[in-house]
């Protein structure tokens, strides 16, 4: 049912060996944690300062070790990737999901419909707010905010939650426009 | 991650013993088969007419040996299950579309985005049309029907693909009315 | 202002004499009821096992004595046919809802706007879920379900709404694929 | 199934002995040329320099000897109203639709969905555009009115297509802001 | 980055002096007022009597000493222009929101999104209505007028609200279909 | 019209002296620019890693002198922060966009309808692309990358044009969360 051989990308995907030598060595590092070479990192190496504000960005809120937990985090992402119908980023960040929430199950359940997925009443509240930050971010008022306040998130959380799902308003939309393609390998990740 | 055993529907579901003797041994015929009781044909048993109904029209739809292939028929299911945002149908109908096309990938790509899926030409023109069913019927013009033939359907191709939209159509709306959850058996199938 | 003898459908109409038994009879009976042959019946002929289906499953979610009267399942179908702008549905089923609720006015009411028809409360609650599975399935949650215990529908009762809308929300797709005219006989149909 | 004696309006209707001479002829005027006074008459009246300023711009564009004709500037009224779902406006004017048309099916049709309707192809380009300026007019651009120039459509017929459109737009909002009810009288008319 | 000499309109801008008498009068007033002839004057000018028509309902809304204050009149007019994506009508009556409300900061929040602006809890009651009026008429019911009651408006106010809503909804979309360009005069009123 | 002293943001706003030093710099040297400190730096500055990455992403794609121009960048801000309805973006990259286009009239069209703006064909197959990513990236295809290369954008500018809108995407949907209030200067910059 495939064609043979898809691209990454629809824009040019340049040599490892032709990058700036700090680029060249964050892909080495992703490469040997995860066994291969996610495509994004590929993708975006065309550009150089952009790939590096993007990923310096993504660290400060993906990797986190205060407020929301990293698979909450996850969560985030895979849900609004979902609404915002990514395919590179709910491949991929649902098999992080997968692995850090220790659950093979949610990560399909969230791309496809949080509302009827395996959820704590918190997660709920937390993505709702994601879902009108990613769809209806200029509806957003004090209720909104109280919702999560009342459900027990702190400032900071939920500052994490609405930048979480704004960085990935933008990811999903780099991806969908240049058609980029998750690596094969990540389908399978975390379901064991 | 997950509440403890959560409820397979809104509504009641019954004893199997307590079910008319056809729809007890059509329940039997489905576990054989697939090792275990899809979840849709117990949310449905507590109405024996519906069930009867909803199942003989599925199979009409779904089994044919006729025109569209069946993997096909599952990409349909799948596209337009995920545009519906209907959990169920894209765990199940994901699970059977990747062991009928014998892909492992292409259930999960479709589900997202089928525009970024690996799909044929023919393939695209089927999942326009099935999409214009799902969201926008009644728009449906002749151009629509002109590049279904000029894409290669026969008259009761493009039949087919429009009963299979409108049929889940139907099918996503009762699961998302009722919380009809997929079974975790689903998640894995066809996946190695 | 009409064009001479518009089809009654985009696909074949098998003469009726080539029909199976079986449905040559249904046929006969429908005819000999209402004065006519709806065209929805000659629509569908074609597909004798999906003809079956699609009305057994109609009859058993329409001509139920129990639950929800009559006049308001048809109540249902002709306010979600509006919001899907199904002509064929709102002008046969119009006709069938001033008959069975002996109203003149109220189908050209509903299918306009239910929420500025004269409507009970009781009924208003059901109509306001109905459009819920009709337009936006997906979301509906617990809230949904709670308003309408509050207005006193019992789970039976919610169960036949919901199948209500998603059925028709399968024949308003299929209709408005196929082009099914209504017949001209079902416009006056309970006026007077 | 109605309720009993459901008002004309959300607003005050003021007795018709209070109000300007000029306005009591009009109104006078009206319900003798059609049998009864149209609720909208009244539920204007408290207003009188709207009511003036309404009914000169409504004649202006609907009794005009030039250009359109009269039964093709209904159908754009009972069009754009049925988009809008308003239904004082595709009450009232499917009644003079039919009138108009000498067709007694037309209106209904238009109403639920203009592009099912029994149209020739020009009307189809007129209907194409007034739906454009109802739903979307913030994206018109030459292309629409290249298409309707291309159907033999001069500039001031395009002038009056939006123009009946964007007047309609007031009125159908007007209309379902104030909850005006259509009289009883008009459902009956030109269906025979 | 302007292209030179843009037209005022798609449609035929008559000669001053091929006019009739009152509107030519009309136009030497307002141009003696505001210094400059506004646009839309020019553009509704080949068609007489519904310039008298659009003018006079014009006045009647905007420019009454009851009820509403001419300030708020002009929020309601740029909210809704803004959402309907009117251009000269946002620049138009951005510019009388400035000089009327004495501020000049206000016409441009307004325009982008009222929830976002140095408003009071009673223009944001009025605007939250207009919206509703301006976008999704259909769906208005006792809610909103109560709450439109609670936050003090009369029943006069409140029809000044949805009726200035759904006029410009007829003037956004008069506009748009015919490209109706602002004065560059407006853009400066108000802002030192 | 407006409260007394509205807060800046909704989030916690640090005092310049609690900053980490190149963060400090950076706002000096904005500040030092623009004459004022634009108030998104200091609403950020709370997460001085974000703050890092947001500046650095944003000046890769703003301040680039190769490929697009200036001008045509922000022509990208304010056109899609207009369909995200993002007051700061507007406001800000508004006065950015007069400047750098050298006309004071242009930012205003934009924001409110491109598709109404005065501009060139090159301009309008740009901001027609940027739309597509801001609000319906997920459809994007072969057809809407062939417009541009038709309109002669290299590959390199087509990136840009979808990485500006991605980017506005976030930074649009971080403001309307955190009600980021545009700061009174920019309202003028750029209008004489």
């Amino acid at each position: 049912m495939t064609q043979s051989a898809p691209p990454i990308s629809r824009f040019p995907v340049p040599d490892l060996a032709s990058l700036p030598e700090d680029i060249r060595q964050a892909i080495g590092k992703v490469a040997e944690k995860s066994g291969f070479i996610p495509n994004v990192f590929l993708a975006l190496a065309h550009r150089p300062a952009e790939f590096r504000a993007f990923f310096a960005y993504h660290d400060a809120l993906m990797d986190s070790d205060q407020g929301l937990g990293k698979a909450e985090r996850e969560l985030i992402v895979v849900a609004t990737s979902g609404l915002n119908r990514c395919q590179y980023c709910v491949v991929a960040h649902g098999a992080i999901l997968r692995i850090r929430a220790r659950d093979p199950l949610i990560a399909d359940q969230v791309a496809i419909n949080w509302r009827k997925a395996d959820l704590t009443e918190r997660q709920r509240a937390m993505l709702s707010y994601a879902e009108k930050v990613a769809l209806n971010a200029q509806e957003i008022g004090d209720e909104d905010h109280d919702a999560l306040s009342d459900a027990g998130f702190s400032q900071d959380e939920i500052w994490d939650i609405g930048a979480i799902a704004a960085f990935f308003g933008m990811s999903n939309r780099l991806v969908n426009a240049g058609d980029i393609r998750p690596n094969d390998e990540f389908y399978m990740l975390g379901r064991e």
